[in-house]
C-alpha cells in the first residue's frame, strides 16, 4: 500500500506548482481530486462528469498551530477494499464496503496531520487525522476550514442550527446563498441535476458540526463550541475527526440505499453476544399526556398506574405488541420538571406504580416494559445515578428504555450538539451496550451510524416528531414527512412515533389535528425507518381500527433489503423493503397536500414470482383535512418482474402494501 | 468474437425457460437486459441500478413472415471497441466510439433475421439486421414491434406526428399516457430521475419512425406507411433498420454531450476531399418576405433582384458573413406556388437577377450567393432537373444551397417522412457531395447522423423556427427555445434562424413578434448548433446594433467542444463551446418567461487560465414584452476552474459570453 509514496513524495518536494491527486470509486462514476497548492490542501468532487463540490478548502486550526496552511506534502498511500458484512438489524441484512482510499501525511514545522479520503460508488467521505506525534499531545481545535462548496442557485433542504429547539424544526429549501447556520444531514438539490447529502459518520471523541454559510455558495464546518469558548474540540492525539461525508446521488429516492455511513463506523465486536438487540414495536402512556388525557406527574389524571399499565400490557400482548413505555413513572416530575432535572430519581416509582408486580405480569404476558429516562439535560443528576438506573432496569427486566434531553442546554450550560454532549451520550450508550438495554433517545445528540458499532442504540428521536401535531406549536405540514426520509433518516432510525388512528382527536385538543389519512401513517411505518418503531396513539383508538391494526401487527420493523422507487423531496416519495424473515415486501408511498397517482414498477419482486397484494390506500374523497380516517383494503395478484403498477394517495395521503410472496 | 456462441446455442435449445443476455456499457453504468422467452425477444434498460425502459418487446412483422414470434436463437456474437476519430466540422473536433456490441442471431422457418445492440456511455442502440438469405429477397415491412416501456407517470416532451405541419409544431410536456402518435427526438424526464431521448441513427433506405401510445406508459414504433398502404418499408435482402437509439443521461444538460448517434452513422469516405465543407453564417432576402417588406413573385417589391442582392453582398463583405441567400430567384414564385410546384426551374433566374454579374461580385467581395431550391414538395419536378439545378451551382461558383420541400405531401401523395421521403432526400444528399454543394434543407427529413457521412448536409430546419414569430401563427412561445436543444437538436444542426435585432417590427407586423430579448437572440447562436448559422434579420437593423453586431462577427460556428451546463428543460438552459480555431469559449445561456440569476461553475475553462470576458447580457428593466432591446455589453476578467460565475437573464432574456484566453 505504500508503493506510491516515493514517486509523490519526489514529485512534489521539486516544484512549487498545483499537484492533484485524484481517487475515484470502484464504479468510476465518483471522483475526488485533490489538489496540493499553496502548501494548502484542498478537494473538488467530479460525478460522471459533472462537477458536485467546486474546489473547496480543507485543514484546522488548533490553538497550538494553524494545520490550514504552510503544510509540507509527505506522502500518500492508498488501498481499496471489498468487503460484505451482516448488520445485527436495520434496512439491509448485508451491507457491502467497497471503496478506495488515499491517505494524505502532512507536516508543518514537526507537527504532523493527516487527512484520509474514501471514495465509494455513493459518495465520499474524508476525515482528520492527528496521530501520535512528540510535538502535539494535548491540543485544542478552534475552526475547522473544511469548505462544501456548492454553486449560488442550488438548493438545500435545512433545518436551523444554533437554536434552543435542538433538532426540532420544520424543513425549509432555500439557496445555499440563503441559509445561516444549518443543521447536518443538509440534503442540496444542485442545479446540475444531483441530489447531495453533507452529514458525518462515527462521532466520537469530537464535536458535531454544523454548515455555515460562507458566500457564494459555500458552506463551511461550523464546529459546535464549548460553552462561552471558542474551543470547539479538546483533544489529544491520537485522534480522528469524524468522518466528513459527501453522499451523492442522480435520483434523490436512491439515498435511502445508500450505506455509506454505516461502512465508515466500526464493526460490532466479534466477541459481542448481540442476541439481545432485537427489533420491535412498543405502545406508550405517552400520547394522552400531549392530549391532555393523563399528567406525567402525580394527581388524579397520573397516567403512570398500575392499572393504566396492566391495561396497555394486555393490549400489547393481544395484539403481540413488543413493548410497553411508560413515561411520568419515576420520582422528579411533580413542580417545574422543565427547570429542575435535578429531582429525577431513576430507580423510584411513583407509589401509584407497582414495578413489582407490572414486571412480573408483563414478563407473562411476553412483553417488555420499556423504561423511560428523562433527564431534563441534567447530565450532572443523570450521570450520578446511571449505575443504579440501568441496574434498576435490569432487575425488573425491562429491556428498552427511552432517554431524555429535554431542554436548551445540557447543565443548563453546553450544547446538546457540543463535545460535552458527545461525551454524555457516548457514555450513556456503553452503559446501555454493557446493560444489554436497548435505547431510544429523544433530544438526542445527532445519530452518526455508531448503531453499527452499538446495537443497543435502536433509534433516536432528533426530529420535529408526531408529538408537535398535538401541540398547535403549530403542527407539521403534510410535506415534512415527505422529506424526512431524506434528511434526518439519513443519519440513522427515528423516533417519529407515527401511527395516530384518531387524527383529529376532537374531544382533546379540537383545534389540532395530525396533518394527514390513516392510510398515510400505515404507509409512514415503510417510509421512516425505526428497528423500535412505536404505535402512538391511544389502544382505543387501536381497537377501533382493525382494518389499519392488521397492517400494523404484520409490518416488519427488522428489513433485508431496502430500495427508494421514487421521490421528490418535499412531495411525495415512495420505498420498498424486503422482510428479514420471509420473501414479503412491504411499499410506502406518501404524498404531501396534493394528491396524485404514483406507478411503480415491480422490478423489485423477485421475477416471475407471484405475490398477493394487500393494499391499505385512501378512500376516494378522503383528504388530510376534511375526511382523513376514509381508508379501504384491496387485495389482487401480481407478477415480479417490470410490469407497472399504480398506487392512488389522496391530498395528504399515502398507502401502504403488503406484497406476499406465494 | 464467436467464442460465446456455441455455449450460448447449448443453452437455449436444451431449455424452454427464459434466457437473459446483458450487455453493459463501457463504464459500467448504463446495462441492457435482452430476455429470450416464449421464443420471442424482449430486452430491458437499467442505469445505475434503476429501471429505464421495462421489458419491451422486439421483432418485426413482415408481408412475408411473422419475425416477432416463433424465434430461434442461432447464437451470440459479442465485440467491444474503443476508437476516436475526427468530424469534419460540429460541435466536437474528436468524438471518442467506445461501445460494447452484441448480435442475436435469429431464426424461424428458414428464415433470417439479427438483432444488434450496442451500449454507449450515453445509452443503449438497438437496429435490425435481415441479412442476405436464400428464402428472404424481396420483402416488406408492415410492423415493427418494438417497444420503449416506460411508466406511466414519466412525461415526454414531444411534437405530434402524422400532421401535415411536419416537424413544425410547439412542444408540449405530458404524461407518456397521454400523447397519441409522436415524433422523435421525443424526450422522457422520468419519475426516477433520469431523462431519456428516443431517437433514430442512420436512417436510409427505410422509412422513418414515430411513436405510437400502446398505453400503460409504452411507446411503440410507429413506422411512416407508404401512400394509402400497410407497407412501411419495402426492402431486399441484405438490409438493415436505422438504429433505434435511446440516451440517457441523470442531467438533462447533459444530453447536448451526447455523440452516440454520430458514432452509429458510417465514417465519412476516407478518399473524399471535405475541405469544401465549411462551416460560416448568412444573411439572406428572406425575413423581409415574412414581414411583407419584400414578395417572392416578380413585381414592384420583388425581393430578388441585382441591385438588392448586391446591397446584402456588401453589408455581408463588410462584416466578413460568409453567405447570402437569395429567395424568389428563379421562375415558379408566380402564382399558386405552394400548389403548382411542378413549375418550379431550376437553372432559369427572373429577369430583374443577373446571376452572371452577381455571381462574379460576390466572388470579388470573398462572399459566396446562398441557392434556393422551393420544391414545393413536387419531388417529381425537381428530380428531373437535379442535374441541371446543380450544375448551375457550380456553374456560378454557388457553394451552397437552401432546398424547401413546402407542401402537406411529397408529390401530393407521400408522407415527408415515409420510405419515399427518406429515397428522395437520400439522392440530393448525394447530389450536393458530388457537387461539393453544402445544403441546409428546410421541411426535411429528420436528421440521423447523416452529417457525419455527407459532411455537405450542414444543416436542416424540421423544427417550429423564427419565421413563426412573424406570422402570427401564433408566434413561438418564450420557453420554446429552452425545449429544442434537448429535443430537435439531438438530430442534428437546426437552421433555426436566429438573430433578430428588431424583434417587434411595428412597422410592418405589429401584431406579431419575436417573444425574447436581443440578448437571447445573440445567446441562441451558442445554445442552437447550426455549422451554417443565419442572421435572420434586414441589414438595416444589424447596422443600428454595432454592440450585438460585434458578438454575431465573433461567434464561432465550428467548436472544439461542447459542454451542457445547466438546464431544467422548458425553463432555461445554458450551454459552454469551445471554438475550434482558438483557445476561446463561448456561453449561451436563455430563460422562459422568468427572469432569472443562473450560476455557472468556470471548470470548463483551462484551470489557472486567465480569460477576458465579454458579456451580453439583459439591461435592468429588460424584458422579452415590455423591453426587449435594452442589451449591455460589459467586460471582466476570471480564472479558469473552480469558482462560481452569475449570470442574469430577464424574463424571455438571455445572456451571450466569449471568455478570451489570454
Amino acid at each position: 500500500m505504500l508503493q506510491s509514496s516515493i514517486l509523490v513524495l519526489c514529485l512534489l518536494t521539486t516544484s512549487v506548482f498545483a499537484k492533484t491527486f485524484s481517487l475515484i470509486s470502484p464504479d468510476n462514476s465518483t471522483k475526488v481530486l485533490v489538489t496540493y497548492q499553496d502548501e494548502a490542501l484542498s478537494y473538488k468532487i467530479i460525478k460522471l462528469g459533472s462537477t458536485v463540490i467546486r474546489n473547496s478548502k480543507l485543514g484546522n486550526v488548533l490553538n497550538q498551530v494553524d494545520l490550514s496552511k504552510g503544510l509540507k506534502l509527505l506522502s500518500i498511500e492508498r488501498s481499496s477494499k471489498d468487503e460484505s458484512w451482516n448488520t445485527v438489524w436495520g434496512e439491509f441484512k448485508t451491507i457491502r464496503d467497497q471503496h478506495n482510499r488515499m491517505l494524505i501525511k502532512l507536516a508543518k514545522d514537526g507537527y504532523l496531520v493527516n487527512v484520509e479520503f474514501k471514495a465509494f460508488n455513493d459518495g465520499i467521505a474524508f476525515r482528520y487525522d492527528f496521530p501520535a506525534q512528540n510535538k502535539l499531545k494535548k491540543f485544542e481545535i478552534i475552526n475547522e476550514v473544511s469548505e462544501f462548496k456548492f454553486n449560488k442557485n442550488d438548493e438545500v433542504w435545512w433545518t436551523p442550527a444554533f437554536k434552543d429547539n435542538r433538532y426540532e424544526y420544520l424543513y425549509n429549501k432555500n439557496k445555499v446563498t440563503e441559509v445561516d447556520a444549518i443543521h447536518t444531514p443538509a440534503t442540496i438539490e444542485k442545479v446540475n441535476g444531483y441530489t447531495v447529502a453533507i452529514h458525518e459518520a462515527r462521532l466520537l471523541d469530537y464535536t458535531s458540526m454544523a454548515l455555515k454559510n460562507w458566500g457564494n455558495g459555500t458552506l463551511k464546518a461550523d464546529l459546535y463550541p464549548w460553552a462561552n469558548s471558542n474551543i470547539r474540540v479538546k483533544g489529544q492525539t491520537p485522534l480522528v475527526s469524524p468522518w466528513r461525508t459527501i453522499q451523492i446521488v442522480t435520483n434523490p429516492a436512491k439515498l435511502v440505499e445508500s450505506t455509506m455511513i454505516l461502512n465508515l463506523n466500526d464493526p460490532v465486536d466479534p466477541n459481542l453476544d448481540t442476541s439481545f438487540a432485537k427489533t420491535g414495536k412498543y405502545i406508550g402512556i405517552w400520547w394522552g399526556m400531549h392530549l391532555g388525557l393523563y399528567t406525567w406527574g402525580s394527581g388524579d389524571k397520573h397516567g403512570a398506574t398500575t392499572e393504566n399499565t396492566k391495561m396497555y400490557i394486555d393490549f400489547a400482548a393481544k395484539h403481540g405488541i413488543d413493548g410497553v413505555l411508560v413515561e411520568g413513572w419515576n420520582i422528579g416530575w411533580d413542580g417545574n420538571w422543565y427547570e429542575n432535572g435535578d429531582l429525577f430519581i431513576f430507580d423510584q416509582p411513583y407509589d401509584t406504580y407497582d414495578i413489582n408486580y407490572l414486571a412480573k405480569y408483563a414478563e407473562s404476558k411476553g412483553v417488555t416494559i420499556v423504561g423511560h429516562h428523562e433527564t431534563s439535560a441534567s447530565i450532572k443528576n443523570y450521570e450520578a445515578q446511571l449505575d443504579r438506573a440501568y441496574a434498576f432496569l435490569n432487575k425488573h427486566n425491562i429491556k428498552a428504555v427511552k432517554t431524555g434531553y429535554v431542554g436548551t442546554r445540557l447543565n443548563k450550560k453546553e450544547w446538546h450538539h457540543g463535545q460535552f454532549g458527545v461525551a454524555h451520550y457516548t457514555k450513556a450508550m456503553k452503559k446501555g451496550l454493557e446493560s444489554e438495554v436497548l435505547m431510544v433517545v429523544h433530544e438526542p445528540i445527532k445519530q452518526t451510524g455508531l448503531r453499527r458499532t452499538y446495537p443497543n442504540l435502536v433509534s433516536s428521536e432528533g426530529v420535529r416528531g408526531q408529538e408537535y401535531n398535538a401541540w398547535g406549536a403549530p403542527g407539521n405540514t403534510p410535506e415534512h414527512t415527505t422529506i424526512v426520509p431524506f434528511t434526518r433518516s439519513l443519519a440513522g432510525p427515528v423516533d417519529f412515533t407515527p401511527g395516530a388512528m384518531d387524527t383529529k382527536f376532537d374531544n382533546w385538543r379540537p383545534n389540532d389535528r395530525v396533518p394527514t389519512t390513516i392510510a398515510k401513517q400505515l404507509a409512514l411505518y415503510v417510509v421512516i425507518y425505526s428497528p423500535w418503531q412505536m404505535l402512538c396513539d391511544l389502544p382505543e383508538n387501536y381497537e377501533a381500527r382493525p382494518d389499519a391494526m392488521e397492517f400494523l401487527v404484520n409490518v416488519p420493523t427488522d428489513w433485508d433489503k431496502t430500495v427508494g422507487l421514487n421521490s421528490k423531496i418535499g412531495d411525495y416519495t415512495t420505498i420498498a423493503r424486503k422482510d428479514r424473515n420471509s420473501d414479503n415486501w412491504y411499499v410506502g408511498s406518501i404524498t404531501d397536500e396534493n394528491g396524485r397517482v404514483i406507478t411503480i414498477d415491480l422490478s423489485f419482486l423477485d421475477k416471475g414470482r407471484k405475490y398477493k397484494v394487500k393494499g391499505y390506500q385512501d378512500a376516494r374523497g378522503a383528504s388530510w383535512n376534511l375526511n382523513p380516517h376514509a381508508m379501504e383494503v384491496y387485495e389482487t395478484e401480481v407478477i415480479g418482474g417490470d410490469s407497472a403498477f399504480d398506487l392512488f394517495l389522496a391530498p395528504g395521503g399515502g398507502v401502504a402494501l403488503e406484497f406476499i410472496a406465494l
